[in-house]
């Protein structure tokens, strides 16, 4: 709240009130002649296209993960997680996943208890107590508060024995979670201290040792790095227990944030986790009896999905009929994860024979699992220009038109969101284009 | 752990030690004459084959959620949840998928606070301060901690006039969530007060009124219900508030539980979380301009999975070659929910060119997304009977078993799960016999 605040004073001052954020949602900033705050430029147009949520939208709310998602970006979310998952579990030798519980037995000290606020409060009315009455009423009920897990390492250790009757104590192997973890967060402006709710994805690799970090790394960065995206970065640490490991990052607008980590535990959490038990966690790697080493990924869904956003809007420079200059924003997000692959529109011609049409179309590539944008139920008129800025901001692919020609050739025109140029193309060849698009680019 | 205790007590003084819990988990219950506690059976199974985990497994923990997932249940979750999801957005209409903060702004008086411990306990140890000053630090702390939300309808009815510009205004649409909820329990066996974590999916509809409360309850249940299966009831309610509803139950071992929630909320909610502003929440219904009534449908995601599991186990009788009578246990999962489409085995031959050929088709299956046990990579041997009987309790619908015929025509065995027939097949046929299988099953 603070920024947009100060920022939409400082336009103010400048007589230029229609930058103030409110309006500047869908304004045409490319009429300025100072360019917009990238990050705003980013956020309003996900709050504007539904991608995330959020009465405030700002870096340090986006960094906790306090915001939640539209219908698209919950869809974007999906694939992402799905694409993630899919790299984790699929591409090498057996990886299991997990689901643990998100109260921790334990927890750092650093971790958020679940408190009966009601309860709480009764104590507190407790008439006639003294300071250390209250004090051990409170103390025993903190004792009695779950705690909630702050990542998901541990719930992975404690099952690794539990998992080792699955290979018959054959490495490697993997165990992989995605699911929520609790951090405490600093107070936001109106002091509330809010754990944000991290969706974190981990991988904990109990491989012998001849699997190197740096392969790892190497699958990890791909599986939520676009190839050749250049504001992707990673640089080795290690940290003051020794343990060495890789950070991947995303170089925000405001400076470099980290998205994945990846370390070389060794033995020392497993066995801490097991109480020292050696023979309980002995493995054969082939001929040999070891103590597995293990490699934990562990990765920020929300952040990485919030890097990848950034990542994918292109801002074009574009002049119109009437040599007027306009900014294109385009949402160039992958063909694999964008929630909408196809918007499906009407334009001139008998409304109840296209719509029929349209329908049947929806239909047939609904089937093949293809998400389409049902455009043409749209009643309100807009420009065919309008109409394709929306969908570009969207991320979706193509727009299919049908018009009065579809009625009688069976052709419509098929417009490609990252070249913007139009094609015709009969209406029976569609699906199987779109198939042989969508899976020419995930083999890629 | 208490009821696990009385049970063995009781059995140790019919001097009937061996159907003590711990040696119970792979014994043959089928011995004795006494029919074993059947939510035993159950568990037992699920934690001895990865469906679920957890220290102790018993009837209240298990309703309150207090369970993790193994491998197997982990996907099968997974797939539970995806053909939740699918029934709900696909099958009619337009239904947006939504991702609303865990934290919820208000949250009811039932709820749970997410305190920093660190914090409270610091506020604790502070010297000197009198019972009011305490009781007022500790109130501040209890009033800046975020409360987590104990149900998705509110952030649903949140979202709602934000979802409108998606379909400019015009009904009808709905709005799914799936996602965690807390809700406090009743303290443990321990004493420990912790929340279930819970996964609910709700979906909000705003239909105009011609929309039935029988007719999407039906689609409800077919999401979670396998036809014909008996053990799942409905029955309607009415509330204090005059809220309508119907619920639908699964009969456990130990009684009728609720499963699935669907109620008629009208317009009160939407209109209270917009602190009634009628023409914020107007919609477009055909040429009518109406407030939408919200149909409301949340399930408790674990227990209809609990439910699930419990329904699919089949317990057969069966007499071996050597007239030695057995229990059959079968997890009789549906083909599109199985976490385990098909196990992958060798018999008799040369083992390092079956190895070769069972990675080949190994492949094959997994590009085409068919879940795979690699059961060739295990080189403990277990006699054939030993291994049908572990896949049936997976779950698992086919076993192939490779072995030097098939290197010498290519041909292979094939048993079902559910007949446990076994047919030789051309290893060629494979991969389109199970998609048709699989794809078969879904549409019926």
């Amino acid at each position: 709240m603070a920024t947009y605040c100060v920022r939409r004073y400082l336009s103010l001052l400048k007589g230029r009130a229609s930058l103030g954020w409110q309006k500047r949602k869908f304004a045409d900033s490319a009429r300025s002649d100072e360019a917009p705050d990238p990050t705003a430029v980013v956020t309003d147009l996900c709050r504007g296209r539904h991608f995330i949520t959020g009465e405030q939208v700002e870096k340090d709310s986006l960094l906790a993960g306090w915001h939640g998602y539209g219908p698209l970006g919950m869809v974007l979310r999906r694939n992402l997680a799905e694409q993630w998952w899919r790299s984790m579990t699929t591409s090498r030798g057996q990886v299991f996943g997990l689901s643990t519980l998100h109260q921790a037995g334990s927890g750092g000290r650093k971790a958020l208890k679940l408190v009966d606020g009601e309860a709480l409060a009764a104590i507190l009315k407790e008439k006639g107590q003294s300071v250390e009455q209250l004090t051990a009423e409170v103390e025993r009920l903190l004792r009695a508060s779950a705690t909630l897990r702050t990542e998901l390492l541990q719930g992975a250790l404690e099952q690794y024995t539990h998992c080792l009757s699955l290979v018959n104590r054959k490495l490697p192997f993997g165990l992989a979670e995605m699911g929520v973890c609790y951090q405490p967060a600093a107070p936001d402006s109106e002091g509330t201290t809010r754990g944000g709710d991290v969706g974190l994805a981990g991988v904990v690799q109990l491989p012998p040792h001849r699997w190197t970090v740096a392969g790892l790394l190497g699958a990890a960065q791909a599986a939520v790095v676009e190839e050749g995206a250049s504001n992707f970065s990673s640089s080795d640490f290690q940290d003051e227990c020794g343990t060495k490991g890789t950070r991947l990052y995303y170089s925000f607008p405001w400076g470099r944030e980290p998205i994945e980590t990846l370390q070389s535990l060794g033995d020392r959490d497993l066995l801490e986790t097991h109480q020292g038990n050696r023979a309980k966690l002995q493995c054969r790697d082939g001929r040999k009896t070891v103590i597995p080493h293990v490699l934990s990924v562990s990765g920020n869904m929300d952040r990485g999905l919030l890097a990848y956003l950034f990542d994918s809007l292109q801002q074009l420079k574009k002049v119109d009929s009437k040599q007027r200059l306009h900014q294109r924003k385009v949402l160039k997000l992958h063909p694999s994860l964008a929630p909408v692959k196809v918007a499906l529109d009407m334009g001139r011609g008998p409304t109840l024979e296209l719509r029929q049409v349209c329908e049947g179309l929806l239909q047939e590539l609904l089937e093949e699992d293809i998400a389409v944008w049902p455009g043409y139920l749209e009643t309100m008129q807009t420009s065919l220009e309008q109409l394709h800025s929306k969908y570009d901001e969207m991320g979706v692919l193509f727009t299919i038109l049908l018009s009065d020609s579809t009625l009688e050739n069976g052709l419509i025109q098929l417009r490609n969101r990252d070249t913007s140029i139009k094609e015709v193309m009969h209406i029976s060849h569609i699906k199987n284009f779109l198939i042989k698009y969508i899976l020419a680019a995930e083999n890629v």
